[in-house]
């Protein structure tokens, strides 16, 4: 279980074939291509390609935000036939893994952010982009999944990557999560997994294989905003090597962690700091990945320009072990191919028009990275404004100060969620039982509606809905969409309300429940 | 087996519910947000969607080319909260289907085109765009077969569609091709295809499940560059509905059609004359879709923008009845989601600034759908001058006039093939037999790339080696990437000159080969 051991592209394979699904290991591609070396002067009549001069589009200027919601702009431009990454390179077929420039700027920019394998030697690990993280996940479930596995993940989740997971054949089974804002104890229980794994031959999963694979969204956890600290990290690392699985990790909101909350000074945003620089953002703020721990290669690392850049570009990138890399970059070389060049020409040329404006003295390379960390810095500061509004104001309701709900406060992400306080509520009616919560819960959804605010329900995010009736009471309150503090407050002020007219109801709503007995 | 027969989706879901995969019939999704009906001033704290005002870009001004090859440029621009589609719009998770603007103009440019379905009611036919025709076929493919079907396909394809269909447990039968460069007679081989279907149970692939689909590449078919005549699509289209299967129309070249090549004239080129309209293209020069035959909802027709506008959109769509339709989303709606949006936004902006520049006469839809099949035609033009350059050169060589191979005329595409003439080379050295065709097309690759010209060899790209061995002896050449006439010439002279070689060497090649007997 050491550091030290090989790690060289055969022993990679040696090590992981045996994770591969059954139709990742037999997936063929008659290509009718070779990759002989050509001779100089070698005339291409060999590759299906359109010359760039029979591309209809011969430039881009890209207005590039010099800060969220700004008015001041700088300008990028790719042309066709242009330097760094020209646009007739864009637009053209290209690497299935993504344009090496992009490439190499993921590279440096894990670098930068400490986000690199525990396995130091860049040579065994890579990357590889992908149509946004719901394609990178399809892509790792149909590669390593199929009817013969076990998955496990947090209860309550991002329920698509169990559906797509499912969707292979595989069994998933749900770990607890500590809803806490104690930031030591939240996040997945590692009691509890430590628990089933050393059962499980004699527990409720006995009849299923041993788990394979950890799906984890470790840091600013979907829904509940919770983050499992570097000691717990260790701990399931741990685990993972005792009991050989993977651990997939799903980060698309770490980059927008948060310093903790202060009730006494609830609008201090650390990000205003003096003294907050991309080296402390990097040192303190964020939680280091659990690639970082990783000595073994076992460690597949989910990021995505979704939340940081925008959904609309599809694009995600993958890091793992480099034959972990090739299987996933196999199956979309058999399937969607490239992500769009044009959303890559457009990420390229918003980096380095950041680098000419903030960072002229750097390298283009270093420029870029440092600049995008500043951008997403700032949307980091803007998001942690957010939460502070909201949480002040979910502290300032009636609701709150009645003890019908608590704030589960997020370290990071886009999501504010609160927990029905049932040991209150169940004062009132004592017929209440947990098997009620999730129809309650629809009751307290329309409560909201009719009162004009639209929130998730944290049971309709559960695996298994009947293991987590305990822990299900609770909505995600999306913080990222509202236009601006005063909404975002009025949001809150509403849910509120809503939750206190849910309390004056409740001992009718629960006679009207139909669900009494446990599910 | 009328046109009139009942096409509301029900009953095209009772009609086609038995075709879908496996997978694809059980394949779900745990949704935990809901489409309930919101009233005016809800607040969203629902959806996990970025505010526009985080998005590192404000605005894409794109530089439109005037012509192919062209200096002179328009430019069109999409600013974050523009009219008719917002960068915003643009970057923000969206519908998976690709945007409504793009889908109607998707739908528009179909009738204008005369490429709708022949059941003609608007309500029981749909589009979705995919990522790129490879995607579009992986997800047709993962829908619509498993290993109970046999799909059947033209014996030289674009093998990566075969090897997407064999990784779902398919079984891939060929169809014979007629490689003439007679427009009547060329194409699949309808005769062949009838015999395979009337005598399945006897034939030699009675152990296999019926065909359930037939993919074809019918216009400008790839390797080959042949089209199926209207007369035989017809014949194709009644045996479909004689033995139901769906019929798949790969289409990524069709928009590229020649008008025939006349040795007398050979660098006639109609589509300068005078009197060639985007009506006269529509109708004389385009080789109606299976679809316009289609009275039963059971033609799938796969385009892509990666030949007419640039392979690095990562963008096609797919067009067949509402219930298939809806299947292939649901299979996306699962994986990849939408498709760029960024790409989505660029092709948009692109057909607009056409459109303002070109038909300011026509509202901006009917503006842009036109200026949009007058670029396709630009870009036509271009490829039938390719052909008459590269026809006008094989057929120059001493190679040809010795009778060595001759041109298979392509009507449309990219490609250009020259056939081996085998009965000339069997006077050399009579120990040739078909077996040693491959063998021996490697011989001449090496002379072709020791000539400095880079082909691709028939025979990788046959679906089954053994039942085409005496069809396979070919080279496809791509007419479409070198930069002009001079370049193409060349090549083609290399190539002339590399058959010429490979028949000076002949008799001691066919010595030298290992296999001698049949595989």
């Amino acid at each position: 279980m050491s550091g030290t051991r090989a790690m060289d592209y055969g022993s990679l394979e040696t090590r992981f074939s045996g994770f591969l699904s059954e139709r990742a290991a037999t997936r063929t591609l008659q290509q009718f291509w070779d990759m002989k070396p050509q001779r100089p002067g070698t005339i291409e009549l060999a590759a299906g390609m359109p010359n760039a001069g029979l591309f209809p589009v011969s430039g881009l200027d890209v207005k590039v935000s010099l800060e969220p919601f700004g008015e001041e702009s700088a300008r990028g431009s790719v042309s066709l036939r242009g330097d760094e990454l020209p646009l007739a390179r864009s637009l053209q077929y290209s690497e299935t893994n993504g344009l090496p420039q992009l490439r190499k700027f993921v590279r440096q920019f894990l670098l930068r952010t400490g986000n690199q394998p525990g396995y130091v030697d860049g040579e065994c690990w890579d990357v590889t982009l992908a149509n946004g993280s719901n394609d990178s996940m399809f892509k790792f479930f149909e590669t390593f999944c199929d009817s013969s596995s076990t998955l496990l993940c947090e209860e309550f989740t991002f329920t698509p990557a169990v559906s797509i997971a499912r969707a292979t054949g595989a069994q998933v089974v749900p770990v607890k999560l500590c809803l806490e804002s104690d930031r030591a104890a939240q996040g997945l229980d590692t009691d509890h997994l430590e628990h089933l794994l050393r059962t499980w031959q004699t527990g409720p999963y006995k009849n299923l294989p041993r788990p394979k694979i950890l799906y984890t969204v470790a840091t600013g956890q979907n829904p509940t905003g919770v983050t499992i600290s570097v000691t717990k990290r260790r701990k399931i690392y741990e685990l993972a090597q005792e009991f050989d699985f993977l651990i997939l990790e799903d980060d698309p909101y770490g980059y927008l962690s948060f310093t903790p909350f202060a009730a006494s000074d609830p609008m201090h945003n650390s990000y205003y700091d003096d003294d907050m620089t991309v080296d402390k953002y990097v040192g303190k703020v964020l939680t280091p990945s659990f690639l970082t721990l990783d000595t073994d290669g076992r460690v597949i690392r989910l990021e995505t320009f979704s939340k940081v850049f925008a959904p609309g570009m599809r694009l995600s990138f993958i890091v793992a072990n480099k034959f972990i890399i090739d299987k996933i970059v196999w199956f979309a070389e058999c399937t969607s191919r490239a992500p769009s060049g044009v959303s890559q020409a457009l990420f390229h040329a918003t980096v380095e028009a950041m680098a000419h404006k903030s960072h002229p003295e750097l390298d283009l390379l270093s420029g870029s990275v440092e600049s995008w960390i500043e951008w997403i810095m700032a949307v980091a500061k803007n998001y942690q404004h957010r939460r502070n509004v909201a949480l002040k104001a979910l502290y300032s309701t009636a609701a709150y100060r009645e003890g019908l709900y608590t704030v589960i406060e997020p370290s990071a992400g886009m999501f504010v969620n609160i927990k029905i306080n049932w040991l209150k509520f169940k004062t009132v009616n004592s017929k209440f039982t947990s098997a009620m919560i999730p129809e309650l819960i629809d009751m307290l959804d329309d409560i909201l509606m009719g009162n004009l605010v639209k929130v998730i329900l944290g049971y309709k995010m559960a695996v298994s809905l009947e293991d987590s009736l305990d822990r299900c009471g609770f909505v995600r309150m999306a913080i990222s969409y509202v236009a601006n503090d005063e909404e975002l407050s009025e949001a809150c002020s509403r849910v509120g309300k809503g939750v206190m007219q849910f309390y004056n109801d409740f001992s009718k709503l629960v006679d009207s429940c139909q669900q009494s007995t446990p599910l």
